[in-house]
């Protein structure tokens, strides 16, 4: 055996680094915060190394996000792209400005996102570089960005339907692209939803985004779907919107035909009493959503399946790490999304399939977005995200795509530049403001 | 950019496996369970890949740990050397043999090592695998197994000096190879074996193994380190040989120069009662030594530093997320030894580099192994080892020496292949016995 003295990998400098916020079309999906923009903002990030590896990486886009990306980009010029560890410990130096974090009330439109820190908002923009460093590493090397992460364990992600309540669409007079989704806003429309889901895509779980209407019409949309799909997995989340009596009683309601019930009261002691006096699982991506949270909520037995957003904590390595921790203390682990093209599809897609012990379908907004930066969008297939081989994420961005994205966000007069869906929700119903918790 | 449609990358395929047992010399180093053996056995692996890669692991030697390795072996082969996610699932699937694991007493010579459990068992020999294949793929890949590990956040690792008890040496008429470090059975002696740890290599902070004699006495000893090194980390290990009250005394009357106080009494139970009752840190190597047990230790308090031996844990990636559990609850994190050679202290330093919450010098009996297999041996300055840049963990394997030490494996007619520290004893004090505890 010979151990050739060869020096380290040349061509590993990252030599350049691009910022493109976007804005992409989003249909009109209701929360219990108000309702989506026409468009929502999203960062592209591109990582280019000395060797001439590029690779790409996807975080939000609000003005707060940019803000952080544009210095942490300046600081990663000149660092090797698989220095990882060294460009987390580079992001805690990044300063942020409190009025962008923190002061936020619980409930103002990060509310959907979790508790908002200095800590968090770095770490959402540094996973968009994380992103791109391991696609960039994965080309230089020809190794797919799953290998960087120890391989998979499985060839394909399972996703599941993301279903929402919905107008047929945007207010008239707001500039908007049309959808084909029609409206749902009666178990019949989330139905109806359901079904396109399963034909288009070959979906075979379902998540109802509720905290919409009062939990009487949101149980019976549920009693839909488990009378339309038997036996296939079904899951709420009212994003917090109710009191510990209310989800007390919808999880009794609903609890031989649910697979979890997703953060149905805010906060991890709300939850923890829920937990206790329920039987079934409780899912949250918003009482953990950083590992500072995860001790409380762990030892109270608040949450039974941690959702990722690989965004919020940090990226794919951070992702692993926090499904160790869940592996450790018994609490199950599986994917949350927000709005998102395909490049954190992919990056979704290649971590979930190195988590051992991921036992639930992902959540993923992707069939929503008709846009997207890529040259081919990815496909589901029986629900299913192929985790390939290729070099890095096997994604190759489509530079008109991305131009003509980025033309609108340079053409927006700033509306839409930071997502808002409480002021969405006003063009509808003026007047309209965040509601206060518990809603019901 | 261009994301060239490269397929991924070649000749990363296992083609062999090759696993050599060799017997170490050992100085005469008591513990509570007894005396080193004059030779003890280790494992070193190597795994090629298609492409000419060449990587070295190493793990215990034992026979149990040796009957778990070869059909191990056997299922690398034609696996890609990075797919070390599946490696540790297919780890899972080889049968252990049940009077190996699990039905030894806490106090058996596996007792150092804490709990025994096939999972454990299989892990300690995974390990050995991990770090052959990270080595091999740093080869092939022309980048340091830190690296792969995410970029080192240090430039070298700090170690402590690992002060023994000791005779001066091997009862005569056993076969032996001499040292030159005297005998330390006494406070005198054990600075006189500090202050040469000091002059040859560096260390700043030392850790006695205690357990060896009465509590007064370790005392006693570790005053006198405290007198000779003031205000230098001071560490006590009795493998947990006391009761609870015998821990909180000693913990009272060193609390002012001890960093931390190791494994004083056996168990998690015990460990939380001592660490409620003082307001020094307790670590451990013993109370938490798989994943299993973390949560209890954590949550009711019991440890304060968790020592990470990389073989234990299985690897170096799971090191990696034990720290981040650690870190998430607050624990501190270091690195345990057991008797070892080159290729594992290559392998703690490139980890250790990598952690971001590695605050305690790591441990290491490599000052005490005059023998090893490596064409160079790797040395501390200032205590500490460098990382560098070279591919792979950046050793070399000398061939000669490997045959040497196998040969010694080879001839020896079964008394070494096995550590146990209770048999060496009974050479020097027959009728030892391993002593039930709480010793004191």
């Amino acid at each position: 055996m010979t151990h050739p003295a060869q020096s380290a990998q040349p061509g590993l400098t990252i030599t350049d680094v691009r910022l493109t916020p976007v804005l992409v079309a989003d249909p009109p999906l209701l929360n219990t915060q108000g309702v989506h923009q026409p468009y929502t903002p999203r960062l592209i990030i591109e990582v280019v190394t000395e060797g001439g590896a590029a690779g790409l990486g996807e975080t939000y886009g609000d003005s707060k996000y940019l803000a952080l990306a544009e210095p942490l980009a300046r600081r990663l010029v000149g660092r090797q792209v698989y220095d990882l560890n060294a460009v987390m410990a580079l992001v805690d130096a990044v300063a942020v400005d409190p009025d962008d974090a923190g002061a936020a009330g619980a409930l103002d439109v990060g509310g959907l996102r979790g508790v908002q820190t200095a800590d968090k908002l770095r770490l959402s923009v540094a996973s968009g570089f994380e992103v791109a460093c391991l696609d960039a590493l994965g080309h230089a090397l020809g190794l797919p960005v799953h290998a960087l992460l120890g391989g998979k364990v499985r060839d394909s992600v399972e996703y599941s339907a993301y279903l929402f309540y919905k107008y047929g669409a945007h207010p008239e007079g707001v500039p908007a692209q049309p959808d084909d989704w029609g409206p749902a806003l009666d178990p019949e429309g989330v139905v109806r939803q359901a079904r396109m889901f399963s034909e288009r895509y070959g979906f075979t779980s379902f998540k109802l985004k509720g905290g919409v209407f009062p939990p009487d019409e949101e149980i019976a949309a549920v009693r839909a779907l488990a009378a339309a799909f038997p036996r296939q997995p079904l899951r709420l989340d009212p994003n917090g919107a109710w009191s510990v009596e209310t989800s007390v009683r919808v999880a009794e309601e609903l609890g031989d035909v649910l697979e979890y019930l997703e953060d149905p009261a805010l906060g991890t002691p709300a939850m923890a009493e829920v937990a206790a006096r329920t039987g079934i699982p409780l899912a949250t991506n918003m009482c953990v959503t950083t590992f500072g949270e995860i001790a409380p909520a762990f030892t109270s037995g608040a949450v039974q399946v941690v959702l990722s957003d690989h965004h919020y904590w940090g990226g794919l390595r951070n992702t692993q790490k926090l499904a160790s921790v869940c592996e450790t203390f018994g609490v199950g682990v599986s994917m949350h999304s927000n709005t998102h093209l395909g490049i954190s599809l992919a990056a979704m897609s290649h971590v979930a399939a190195t988590v051992p012990n991921l036992h639930h379908a992902c959540d993923s907004h992707y069939p929503w977005q008709a846009e997207d930066v890529l040259t081919e969008r990815i496909t589901f297939k029986d629900g299913r995200v192929t985790v390939g081989d290729a070099p890095g994420l096997g994604v190759e961005l489509d530079r008109e795509r991305l131009a003509a994205l980025h033309r609108r966000w340079l053409d927006d007069d700033g509306r839409m530049r930071d997502r808002d869906d409480a002021a969405a929700m006003r063009v509808t119903e003026p007047g309209w403001t965040t509601p206060s918790v518990p809603r019901w």
